[in-house]
């Protein structure tokens, strides 16, 4: 059968969550968006055999593999989606832009700063279309609130805090994974710190200098089957004090150690013109208090991002019911395959290596007890 | 091309809000969960052409029709979609029964109890399997709501409280359509209130007797084009004093001019162990507190209904990320695809009888200024 | 020692809750706002020789006695303030209106319209200041939810609900005391329910119809010294729908059965061109959505009843800082006592009044299971 | 008349806010908490002679004087009660130590390590019972917390966060005064961040380490009559890294450039078997989520503290009700008379001290660009 003209095919190598998230974003975009294209999930790849098969036929896929290469070697494949554990993307990446395909890779780029610079190189060299899954900026209401910043409705920004609560790894029973594994996984800086520093800057600028800490309060888990310990090799809370480029302030916390915080985070933006506190537990509403308004009305907005003039929320439904997470995939899917084949794609993978950058910069400053000037 | 053995196809009729929604939970249900058999979007009817048409593009459908009747008589549809306004359910209901397909209509089932029982008798005479759209039973947290109720976490009810506001109708220049015309969109009783009621039932029982008032505060409304006005014929806004066959009491409140309420509904048990509060502007979650905690702890949890081992959340994301108003279909869809071809399905047809006639009893009761016993 | 001129000499009547609430108020009322006149705690009177002992004592009374009658017969005494059990009220104020003092009177004025009335006539008669309990009106969230409405920012009144709900009598081996007995505690309505319709009343206007039910579910209680089981007089649980004189709907409820709600109640109005909610657990707050509020900021906002400009915050702290329910006694005695001896108290007795024929109207209803006109 | 020997008699330095709430303390102590001894309101001083005579008769005092050492000197003050800007601390306590009163001091202790060791040696030398007026301590759900902790319901700490918001100084037409006077008014890490750090130290142990940045947005301020433009010395808001020396993390921040961020402050801390989460906004409520709770109540439970089983609930209404700010002071005041006069007093001036040191740290931190060791 011919491949229809307007179809664009979609290889995920990975097939955990992410997978999961992918799979349900690209399924779900066409119906919550009008696209000028179709995705097709067309290849899943993961390494157990019997595992990827089952996501694949569970999540749509048309086939699976368990060779990553042979994904990108396809000519039929139009987008490589990396959902690999992070220390796997920037190979993957590599690879992907020399075969000349459109690259999504999820977060955080890399867990060095040196890959996630290679892999920038190689979607710039080979002149492929980039995007790096920070998912968060398409939720309805982040995505209000960074247009809200932008056009000033706050002034100019003083203040910035971001908190990144779960309980992951709480329980000291739980054996070593890849997610333990600094060169795997990368640290919970890069995790979910990555996060919450490309909010900070898309919304506020460059960070210009950190100082953090860190803490491994179980430094060793068991090791596979049971057996023996392994060292933990990141960290289970960090905290960084921020100065911005633009002499705004911050302060940013992540922490997988904290009970009865699924995860739970929350970004407030404090400007000379107002406040804005957007808080992940309710995630279709964004609060703002302005100085200018009525002191009679003193106190916040709690804006239901969901109106029709909501960066959006249009595509969805009547104000007043709410999305879910699953949200941010689609309105991200669908703002690429909108801009298909000739973009621009944003966040790109430079503003990957943007974050990296600054993750970097943190956990530097923790081992070396000082604050680290980005670039440095 | 020959049909695939395991595909279930799906003619929906209606092409408005519902229609998408339907396509989206018969679209994402095969991603979120495994399931035996695959839905196909085949056919959307609609009567306006073009929209139908473009509707039936942008969510996937693979043609589409302006006769509803052709759908019926198609021999490869399955499952027949009523997404029409109300006042068309029954007619459609008895035509697609009649063919033997499988039913599934959006609520309120009729705008006439007689209606209703046409239809209810329709799909029993044929033997189809049948579902009326509840879909906010198949909230996580909601089902997790009834489940705890069944399990007699909270004892013995004693009240039951339901209130849906928006603000739909209180713009006084929103021209007169189909929803203020009693015989085309039901009353806001059956609109609003038949999802309260279905929950009420569904969670504690037969409702025996109901006092309810309405009133209209917009009696006249403009007309087509701007051109005269046209007398309302439902209720903005409506309450009801409800008494349940085991003795327990509710109230019940909907109403369609409420400013800043875009579609927010509370629904709350109070038993003889404990509270349960379902607000569905907080829709992840739900709150319980029994009166065997430790009294040092007195108070309400605020249990975030997505645990692996609630209701439908093993199927979706990582607790703390939260799902939308999508689900609920998802869920839905998924439950009846599973059951296919032998069912059963829930709430039935029957079920939307039985709501048919409380919310007709409360209708009585306004008009007679009495108590109204059902079934009377 | 010679009386200074400035000394306003209070007796009270009844030493439980409200006669500590009240001893609080006085005191404190000169701190918060300076005031032309001195409140003294001059007597308090109890039936239990010693518990209204050692409560004077606490509370800073000069003296205590066991006689309320020997109050009112001391020429000293300015204000009677009556904190018995409502079933007593009513021939107390009969009897300080008759020496002449000014009269505080707790909620509800009586247990019955025509002792309330007889209350009404002697203190008019009389000719003496007068004021009735209703406290929660001096909290300055209810205080500006009220002055917003007067100033018409909600536009005209189309639905009010008010919900107040306890757990106090869930508990089934609660023994009998007067609370359940209706000629001394009176219902459940008029306890919790008089404070609802006087708010409502005093934002919207007089009530016109209701229609009511109420259930007793623990209709048996264990007697005296546990021996033996007493016949509960009143109703567990409560809700009535109102129609108001201007065409407002309005729904109620009170109910002391919700497990886990210690004393939570909400009150909401919807008018044309906005929306206020007041929820008790909130209590420095005030929510307010309007029509006229630009459609990017969609929703409620949440303010802080503590500016400056905001009815009684001005006597209080910093804004941000919050007061308790002891407030309402301040603010409310701070005023009464801003205004001798000329007055005008309010709301006076004949508020209570008022109330109380509402309140009776809601009974009757219960009784007669139809709407019942007030006044009728 | 000769002195009632059950009579504690008080003289306050300051006659500002804090004097406003320690005379509201005082005087609503005796009636909230039956106490052994009477406080009476003596004396009252400040520089202004027109305002302090106005609030010395506002808030009951016998009499003022616009000298304190007076006060120090009068044989009849039991009590001196410091409420002036910080910078005035040291030296009163020095002189009132000395007189052998017993000295309440409101915080911060001083606005130098060097002068609060002073203070903390004056009253040691001297043996006189003494207070610092960290007050939060003594709000029921603050007190809750603490001993939540202290019983291990939440096992080992591993995480604190103490954030506290407001917007006192975002306006940059505020002219100077002494709050930006670093010398009298202290900075916002010792006005705000005292708090913070106290709570923080008494409920987790002592800080070993920090990292701290500072900013001030608005650099310079009109002067006296508007004359002129002068310096401020002090941070708008600043930031801190914490190590405990228990190992545990912390982050820090105070601001006061936050729009409609009236006085928010939140405490959160995370341990091994739980966590507990503080909101100033919701005074009367405790978060806790403990691990050992059943999976399907996954999340918090909101406790009401107010229960009698709570610190300090007992004292005042029924549950439900809720108390404001005032109710810190009046339970401090009412603990401190309740152990008069042999003592103990606890939080006392070596606390102050401690947290003044802490202070120190961040300001040095903030100064010299590198974490600080406390005590170093």
């Amino acid at each position: 059968m011919a491949r229809p003209k307007d179809e664009v095919r979609i290889g995920v190598i990975g097939y955990g969550a992410m997978g999961k998230a992918h799979a349900y974003g690209y399924t779900a975009a066409p119906v919550i968006r009008r696209l000028p294209v179709n995705p097709k999930l067309a290849v899943m790849s993961g390494r157990n055999e019997n595992a990827v098969a089952a996501a694949s036929v569970a999540y749509g896929f048309e086939s699976w593999t368990t060779d990553w290469r042979s994904i990108i070697e396809r000519p039929d494949i139009d987008i490589v989606d990396i959902c690999t554990p992070p220390g796997a993307h920037a190979e993957i990446v590599q690879a992907a832009a020399s075969s000349g395909k459109a690259v999504f890779c999820e977060k955080p780029l890399s867990v060095s700063v040196a890959s996630a610079r290679a892999a920038v190189d190689a979607v710039k060299k080979n002149g492929v279309l980039n995007a790096i899954g920070f998912n968060y900026r398409r939720l309805p209401a982040v995505a209000l609130m960074k247009q809200l910043v932008q056009n000033g409705e706050v002034g100019d920004v003083l203040l910035w805090r971001g908190i990144w609560l779960s309980d992951e790894f709480l329980d000291p029973t739980i054996p070593f994974d890849w997610r333990f594994d600094r060169q795997m996984g990368g640290t919970t800086i890069g995790d979910l710190g990555s996060h919450l520093v490309d909010m900070a800057e898309w919304m506020i600028g460059p960070v210009a200098e950190v100082s953090a800490q860190s803490a491994t309060f179980i430094a060793q888990r068991s090791g596979p089957g049971g057996r023996g310990t392994v060292p933990v090799g990141i960290d289970d809370a960090s905290s960084a004090l921020i100065r911005f480029a633009n002499g705004a302030r911050g302060v940013m916390e992540v922490a997988r150690t904290c009970a009865r915080r699924p995860c739970d985070f929350t970004v407030e933006v404090n400007g000379t013109l107002g406040t804005l506190v957007f808080d992940y537990t309710r995630l279709n509403e964004l609060q703002i208090g302005r100085v200018d308004d009525d002191a009679l009305f003193y106190g916040r907005r709690t804006v239901r991002a969901e109106h029709p003039s909501h960066p959006y929320a249009g595509d969805w439904w009547a104000i007043g019911q709410g999305v879910g997470y699953g949200s941010s995939f689609v309105n991200f899917f669908a703002d690429l395959l909108q801009a298909w084949p000739e973009g621009p794609w944003s966040p790109g993978l430079e503003d990957g290596l943007r974050v990296q950058v600054v993750c970097d910069a943190m956990e530097r400053s923790v081992e070396e007890r000082r604050w680290v000037t980005i670039g440095s």
